[in-house]
């Protein structure tokens, strides 16, 4: 199997956190307490949120974070410190990490992973931690978009071949799965994550034979009710859709075998696919599916259903893969406590841009579902000795615009951040792949349609405690010299 | 070291390759001999050109092709047959293939890697070819026209958190060099490939001490002057640059050193450039650089540079390893020759998408550069046995609109496709990565303002010979039904 990801004992990182490293070191302050959130700002394709994905392999690599005999030669020769490299030498990993389980829907300025121990481990985590997270989360946030948009259609992944390098394919493949997405093309994911996978026909076997029947008829005889004919390398409808038919009947009804499909890859597929409908129906297929697969995204998906397009699946390629339309997810990995002399202080940063100054302080994240609808009502960050009491009802306000106001009653308040490392050990138990994707189908239900619209979505609420509130509010002031 | 790409012996691919394979041993006819083509059809952000890169990987990963005894038990275990198994036991990779160097400028629908030989092999293939080929491609165009925009000034690739996966991050580094990126912040990235780096200070740094002023002198006192300092943790003018100069004073001038550079990272970075720069200016710090990194892109850096901004290096994150603005090559994989009783037959396919129509035939890639300009006047693609001769003059034509022709002379004619791969033996020497930077920056010269302006550029023409035309047009004729 093609490795994704790395299992090798190598460390994934930018120079800034080796350096970072070093200084800490050489100040003598690399045990200090801190924490770090990763959140992200922007929700991709302007949507109401995204899907958490990428746990799994960040627990991966956490665990097997060492430095090689072999690496720290190279720092050496790098001209890194003696101090950096034997620190490197005994490196263990001793932090607690918490995060928001993959699948759940998750909204911008809130922390999906929190790391908390020494600021040394902390930052030499940090590119590992942001890519990780990054990627999948962008490609299952894409996947569910789609998925949506297909109404119940079988989406199927199949971006390989313009994915960005082989691990982006495979750990998208995984993504997409978790999104949604019915199945993968690629040998390499279906395989490592035990996906369920599809094998779409290409135009060079048509291309290889004679004429298009004859090539249909052998590709029928080797794969028989599993073989899909793409039927756009002539004409669609005069010669691939009239062929396949065709062999249908030489090769398959003679067997008694029934046909998988065919796959239009080009040309208006609203228009070709209700027109191949007929034909199908007329020579008897009814139960022939019709795939459409070209350059296919969450917008066109919904036209083509609205146009009442005859098509029972969709094979989405690079727009899947690469989130196209919006290719990153912007997460960041920000200090929001740090120590002195024992004791805890919020840390904050204030930027002249408004949008990235943080939220300080270790947080716990809430989730308020109401009892009746089951239907998610805000999240809510405290501090991380704050409680939420089901039993009482909870004043809701908006951290920027403070006179929005709600109250609420009859909820159930749920933890997001679960325990990942506790003192370095994992101690989470990683769901299998087919329960990350049913969660996540469950979990996007409990939010309200206002939320789950393509265009202008009803911005959900990630509301902050009057704690956590007075806290912000304060070092800002404290801070800023505007 | 991080692994970057599949050295394992192992093969990634999709499910159809492999069903494709089946189905030829199934036919009888996996050593009918063939010709692929790889092209694209759009260049990304709408450009003039893009620029070839991943071929020393593509070479790697084909010449390690091997299945290993785990993996023909897992195709066994999954129901493909034993020939199938039986074959990938023995496969050994005898194909020839042709390539167009890294760091040279192509443009649409001509052939920039072409496999020769057994289709099966050239079948089984497919999937690495594309995703190697498309992203390097890609990312090294995309830096291209960022490096463009800097107009010399620096340009630091710092795109690791946000990469699609790990080998995006490093293969990405690797492309943006080739484009003309200056450094590499990413660790696994310059030490693979042997990149310079550089290392910008990140705001944790600051917010883990009591002040900023702190957190600048003992960053400088570890890292003298290569340490380059964040001056937008708090406030950039107010805070960052004052305490910036407040410690190159305290910490450098004292040892005889100068600094490196300070870094913005939010606001508008023309104004608190200009602004930076006087307060440095004044305070005897005429030689520190400043640098800029708040989601940059080529249309940025113009706009800055066009206002006069005082920045001397630009450091690029997600919207250069993603190409976020136009995040996918279309690179394609399509047979143009096949074979009938020992003989050559052109292919095509004719779609009902017009763009889709491929171009049949084995083919050659001529570049013709005017002899006293040193200027490209276009490219022309011909027959396998068709040369081009120096001597004589060169009648042109546009190929979709024949009545546009141009004679041409006094030109060089090059061959652009060399040979990579001779019965499937690497053939060729691939250079350092140094060369094909410097081969880059070269050969993008040649192409006229007019091809390299990043709004509506001028069209390069890629012409056909007469015969190549003639064969194109009658299969069209013949095979098209419309």
């Amino acid at each position: 199997m093609v490795r994704a990801m790395n299992n090798s004992g190598n460390v994934f990182l930018d120079y800034s956190c080796l350096n970072m490293a070093e200084g800490l070191l050489s100040a003598g302050v690399e045990n200090t307490h801190v924490v770090y959130d990763v959140f992200f700002r922007e929700i991709p394709d302007k949507g109401g949120f995204a899907i958490m994905a990428g746990l799994e392999q960040l627990i991966d690599e956490l665990k097997n974070l060492k430095f090689t005999t072999e690496e720290l030669d190279v720092l050496r020769k790098e001209g890194f410190s003696e101090k950096l490299v034997s620190y490197l030498a005994d490196f263990e990993f001793s932090c607690d990490v918490y995060a928001i389980p993959e699948g759940t829907p998750v909204f911008p300025n809130e922390p999906i992973v929190k790391v908390c121990g020494p600021v040394i481990e902390a930052q030499l985590i940090e590119t590992v931690v942001l890519n990780v997270i990054n990627y999948q989360t962008l490609v299952a946030t894409k996947a569910n978009r789609v998925v949506r948009a297909a109404q119940g259609k079988k989406v199927v992944e199949m971006g390989a071949r313009r994915a960005h390098g082989f691990d982006s394919a495979i750990l998208g493949a995984r993504a997409a799965y978790i999104g949604g997405a019915a199945a993968t093309t690629l040998y390499n994911a279906a395989e490592k994550f035990n996906i369920p996978s599809a094998a779409p026909m290409s135009h060079s076997w048509v291309q290889l034979f004679d004429d298009e029947l004859e090539a249909f008829k052998l590709y029928l005889e080797k794969h028989g009710e599993n073989g899909m004919l793409l039927v756009d390398t002539y004409d669609t409808l005069e010669s691939g859709v009239k062929n396949a038919v065709e062999a249908f009947e030489n090769v398959l009804v003679p067997k008694g075998l029934r046909p998988a499909g065919i796959i239009i890859d080009s040309g208006d597929m609203t228009y070709l696919s209700k027109r191949a409908r007929r034909i199908l129906d007329e020579s008897g297929f009814p139960d022939c599916d019709i795939y459409a697969s070209n350059s296919l995204d969450e917008i066109l998906i919904k036209d083509m259903i609205n146009q009442g397009a005859k098509i029972d699946g969709f094979i989405v390629g690079e727009k899947l893969i690469t989130s196209e339309s919006s290719p990153v997810l912007d997460g960041v990995y920000k200090l929001c406590e740090t120590e002195k002399n024992g004791e805890r202080i919020p840390a904050i940063m204030v930027s002249n841009n408004v949008n990235k100054i943080t939220t300080p302080c270790s947080k716990r994240v809430w989730r308020l579902f109401d009892m009746e609808s089951g239907k998610a009502i805000a999240d809510v960050l405290t501090l991380a000795d704050e409680s939420i009491d089901n039993e009482k009802t909870y004043s809701l306000f908006d951290p920027d615009f403070t006179w929005k106001r709600k109250t609420v009653d009859n909820f159930v308040a749920r933890e997001m951040l679960v325990t990942v490392f506790k003192d370095g050990k994992v101690v989470y138990n990683v769901p299998s792949i087919e329960d990350v994707r049913a969660y996540c189908t469950d979990q996007v239900s409990t939010l309200w349609d206002e939320v789950t619209r393509f265009e202008n979505p009803h911005k959900y609420y990630v509301d902050f405690s009057g704690k956590l509130w007075g806290v912000k509010q304060s070092l800002i002031e404290k801070n800023s010299k505007f």
